[in-house]
């Protein structure tokens, strides 16, 4: 099946190829009288767009969006949003190659397999430009959401973490890595120019914090936050892996250990000693900074020949060349921060549609 | 907002607390003329039933299901599976105290905070008691997808894991522990004892594998088979982090470590010489083994008193007396296998409604 | 496929055959603290219950619901609420003939053609028992839409219909067709004897009004309150017609003999001089009495032989023998009430989703 | 709530306004490697373009639609169907009053109810522009139902009905208002004359037909066959009544009239001696047409000055100027079809989703 709809009342739904016309995506559900104009959307789009360093990819797409629908004289009328971007640099000679032979790690195969033959060109549909759409949609979902404030960045890049205790938020926008640390950034820019000479690529591990989440957000149970986050996130390409709170840590610790203790807070309502929980209990937010990371693998695209098949079956291998991020991991920071707005929204509509608050 | 329900086209709706008289699932979309009796489903209820060694809840609950619906001459008939099993050793006085003050890492807080009030007795809705609905839910979807395998195992244990030279299948039902490694569940008995005689609780990781599973099953872009396993994995209980193939590893691979290079098979289809993807590129299965790996907190159940507050916002701490699971994550295993099942379900039949296959 | 639930947010699942052990619903995105007993929904079902005049079936059933989940102390806790009816009074052996060979006008034949074999006692899951259910849902619904009141009744049985002149809302309960024309009903007296001893079946037509629903409930385009409210009807057995305000007749008028013009009202609201439109434009209700009429066809067991074919497709022909409504459209009545609350429940909790009120 | 998408497996999402800068429709789901070009789509189009005779609105769009995504070399790809058709001929000043008051019949009041304002430009989102959309739409839901013949036609228009006698296949493409009497075609060029010269407007009742559906499609009981056809209908603007095969005529039957008797047929299917049920029992085709009646009441839009309230509610009239279709029923006759293609496409994909076949 194809299923490109993603929520339960505020819903987006993406469409568009790698070398298409275009792409774009439909919001459905915003609530009306929101101030929304295309300069509440194109920075977001600025922040994930290619070519901005030597460290992503030289495609130059200047991803403008436009707004075909759901505004009136500035304001969500409350129909659906028509949001579209338009291809401007495809070169689809490049992928000559992809169309005989399967690029390993890449869902070419896997296309081929479930509808019989694929659009080649730039990974057609499965490529991540389609992320744009996305991050386009997160841009309308956070005016709906101005409770709530979202920050994504870099905890680790080809296997090198951040120090935690270096961090500094006004780092986060002052490297071309999203890293809160600045060692680290001056690290990485080592590990990506070493990795872009050899032609390979390296995995990174995104951290997203949404704080200002009213506890009550959250729906159980087969629509939890936690659940709803990590189908989110699992969903932006080249994602294997999603964690809450302590993740997988927390299967290292011992009951008192993962406690979150509450002590009254000065408002009525509880402050927490610890957050272990990542901001969600029973999939209900506890008032609590939300907390999700996600892992991204290295990008498949490499100059390394791998061994391969071609569509007729025969053996083969096959180099990526193109223009490739080394690090799909840097530029997903701005996809995952619309993942997290974008199920956010969804929630706050979710929880009022039931409780009236 | 309450959401109960799960899947596409093959769905399950589940409902009851932890002490009320009785839970269920109700399973729709169900294909017709598959053999389906009761005896078809208590196998895998027995699994997860607790009470079964000394490192599991003492809680004695025969988890008997009964089929209400959807069955006729020992057959589905194509229309919704109405499965109950009864609630029998409630013992709601162990309760009380939980009424007053919230248990950290529990729901109780969370729910109070959404619903304004809750049903406190053994954490109702929020118990672990429904993921018995699941594993019901669970047994009808194996039967619907034949061509598949699908094994959970536990590979870690408060923080120890097992070795994967190790791995030895048949000792996955030789021990209480769901473990693959002999030597590993040796050291886990030692581990639980301690654990239990100390009040606490540690936590879990399971890993679940699919085989068999057709290359081409998988709805890209919003119900990726990772994205649909993601967000049914997160939504058990005390799950938080989840991971497909190298998962978070991939993430420290370059992309030259981290390709599944692709050969000519005997049978046409290709051979693959690894599997860090963990049988998914781009939403869609590729015939390889599906591999999840799931983290589990510890119980947050533990008799070491922790800082809370009281339903009145005064500060209080609070023991958990009661019966629980000093690791939740042992029985956690056939709830896994379940939701693997129920998601697999699923996208086989969204699968064939798009491409007749 | 088999698709056994409706709504969006505030959604109803339902399950049971004519002839299993029980029958019930799941009722899923109720808010929470909403005073609700088995005692709210028994008075409805009872309204629906067959035998309790001559002129329906006589078949007993006490239709005794059970609330298995989601409420606690008396109030609704905002998790899915689980209600249950035992089936008491089956007789499988009457329908032995029905196993062999199709009833026309019944669901026989389709159900064999989809699903290959079907559950022939009493009609299976098609059978008019899966109404008790609905009632039931619906009696849930009501608590959730105070402000609303909802009233149906019979505006033609066989063919005669009433004076619209001496509609008189005390009547519907004083006699057994919900009848609120006084004359009418007793010449229905006569109809309804006539066609009983005849082994035959007529028609009917009920017409049903919801009052006091805000302006504003709607949600344009495809789940436009008529929209969903024409689906909600047509899913009743026997169906097969549905019209809002003037209906077919609307189609008859001109434009200027169709318009509902507005005056200021006293309360800044307006006023209607007229409501053609059934209370709805655009899809969104206006504030104007919402108006919804329903054609119920004759039911299809009779005792005049029809020509049928057998399972083996061999001509043959059939008297349907049995316990049976001769005019389902009366007891249709709670059934169009309950699914006009369903609907109605549904689009308040949308509409305050997107608007906040 | 905005709910502008529909279907469960083989969806579409419509967007835009009618005086924005475009219109569209995103459809997915859909089958691969079915052949697919605008070639395919446009004809639908231009059968519901306006101003093609003096009987429709003189708003002068080519309505050419582009396809942005979803096919690669003339094939469906599996991915979402991206279809975009540009608003030409918008002339806002025309709609000045409109802002200020409100036009009764129309969804004026209600939007501003809902949303707190509304696009007042040529009705915004509630124009029938949108239903452009939905034919595009259905354009790509008839090739993927290559065994079905869908065929609409007016049955009534002003009151004057059709004699079924005369019908006559040929003669509905042969004259302006898709009416298959040429007697009746006559009179009713002389009905569209006198009621566009008064400025006054008259309703319609569409007949759409669909031959060859396959006996098991449909999804009972919530997504049955008849119940999507009415939600569908109901969906279109100005519908306010659906029959399905004898609608409201089969309440006046008696169960004998009403029977469809069986008898065994040359293929081992059975032939029908009678379709009042028009082609659905249960919910599920029976393998007869499947026939829908849908009723439009007048345009709202006339010359004749109506009774209103301002957006300030006081009193004030209003005569709606500009470029209307006196009979908006003519032109929804490829909207009717469209979605009953829309409708069926799904029921496809569903069947075989459960049964694989």
């Amino acid at each position: 099946m194809s299923w490109n709809s993603f929520g339960r009342v505020f819903r987006f739904t993406t469409w568009g190829e790698s070398h298409g016309p275009a792409l774009g995506a439909v919001v459905d559900g915003c609530p009306p009288g929101l101030p929304l104009g295309e300069a509440d959307i194109q920075p977001w789009l600025d922040k994930r767009r290619p070519g901005t360093s030597r460290f992503t990819t030289q495609r130059q797409e200047p991803d403008r969006v436009r707004i075909l629908s759901g505004v009136f004289e500035g304001k969500t009328t409350g129909t659906p949003i028509s949001l579209s971007i338009e291809n401007v640099d495809q070169r689809s000679k490049d992928y000559s190659e992809v169309a005989l032979a399967y690029r390993p790690g890449h869902a070419d195969y896997a296309y081929d397999a479930k509808y019989g033959f694929r659009d080649y060109r730039g990974g057609g549909r499965s490529s991540a430009r389609e992320t744009a759409a996305r991050v386009a949609a997160g841009a309308v979902a956070r005016i709906a959401i101005p409770e709530v404030r979202i920050r994504g960045y870099l905890v680790e890049l080809g296997g090198d973490r951040i120090d935690p205790a270096a961090f500094d938020a006004a780092q986060i926008d002052a490297n071309p890595f999203f890293c809160p640390d600045a060692a680290a950034a001056a690290r990485w820019e080592e590990i990506m120019d070493r990795t872009r000479k050899a032609g390979s690529s390296v995995g990174a591990v995104v951290e997203c914090v949404a704080e200002g989440v009213p506890a009550g957000w959250g729906a159980p149970l087969y629509a939890k936050l936690d659940s709803e986050l990590a189908s989110a996130m699992m969903s932006i390409n080249a994602v294997k892996g999603v964690e809450i709170g302590d993740g997988f840590e927390a299967a290292r610790l011992t009951g008192e250990r993962n406690a979150d203790p509450m002590r009254p807070g000065p408002d009525g309502k509880p402050v927490f000693l610890a957050n272990h929980a990542g901001g969600i209990a029973g999939g209900i937010a506890t008032g609590q900074p939300v907390v999700v990371r996600v892992a991204l693998k290295p990008t498949s695209s490499i100059l390394t020949p791998v061994e391969t098949i071609t569509r007729e079956g025969e053996a083969s291998d096959i180099r990526t060349k193109g223009r490739h991020d080394p690090c799909v991991g840097i530029r997903a920071v701005p996809v995952v921060e619309a993942m997290m707005a974008l199920v956010l929204a969804d929630q706050k509509l979710l929880h009022r549609a039931q409780t009236g608050r």
